[in-house]
């Protein structure tokens, strides 16, 4: 299944940067970020062509950007889960070179799989391009569990 | 599904051991190990009443024993894909406390999930043990495969 073939609508876009903000701000114990617009907690997701440019080719990735990509499919499986009723479990393997692989799963469906490559330049160049992303994911996951419900409620 | 509800035939038996066997041959690069019998190199996986008693309840998996624990369903993958042909991918996920997860998948089905518990106790107090274990997973995986074969060979 291609991502572009998804038909997506704005309430999948809201609704994953709600949960990708959520997130974020669940981690925030201290309340350190109470004043922070979500733009600002959001914007090391934001990598444009100059930041680009910036970040070598080949790198390690570091505990930071793992992070991100964490939350970001964290913030996908919450905006399937929200949508289906299906409890959605992410799991990440990570080669320390920075490659390796992401599933999303419920039930017995991986409802994303993603190999994933050049994690330390993982970012979009706007906000609305990690909204699109996002929500696309969640599209394709959503797209699996309306294929095989019955793989999905499956328990066991 | 329950583990003791699953047929076994020994041919799974031997299957199995003989994979995991290999499994620790393909690590053996130098060939330190070529004049090791097979029971020699797995007697790591036994632990007996005895042996179970002096390692402490609670404590923190050492590498070795998550080494053991990803050789162990790496083989029990390779059983379940011989039999099958559906190319089944491990993922494992570990707290550092010694819990967390295994699931195998192939396709878009996930033919085992297995939350595990007390890691730094992974072990089966005889072979014969250690060897229906392995082949206890694969026939559960076998079994999925064959109730949902569709999402086994999911491309995309």
């Amino acid at each position: 299944m291609k991502i572009n073939e998804v038909k997506m609508n704005d309430q999948l876009l809201s609704g994953f940067i709600d949960e990708l903000v959520n997130q974020y701000r669940a981690q925030d114990t201290y309340g350190n970020w109470d004043g922070k617009k979500d733009e600002e907690l959001l914007k090391d997701y934001i990598v444009d062509a100059q930041k680009r440019k910036e970040i070598p080719i080949i790198g390690d990735p570091d505990p930071d950007v793992l992070w991100r990509v964490e939350l970001f499919f964290n913030a996908v499986a919450l905006t399937i889960e929200k949508r289906t009723g299906v409890l959605i479990v992410p799991m990440m393997s990570m080669h320390h070179e920075g490659f390796g692989r992401v599933i999303l799963f419920g039930g017995r469906l991986v409802v994303i799989n993603k190999t994933l490559r050049d994690v330390h330049r993982f970012g979009y160049p706007t906000l609305e391009k990690l909204a699109e992303a996002g929500a696309k994911y969640a599209s394709m996951g959503i797209e699996m569990i309306s294929r095989f419900p019955e793989v999905a409620r499956f328990e066991g």
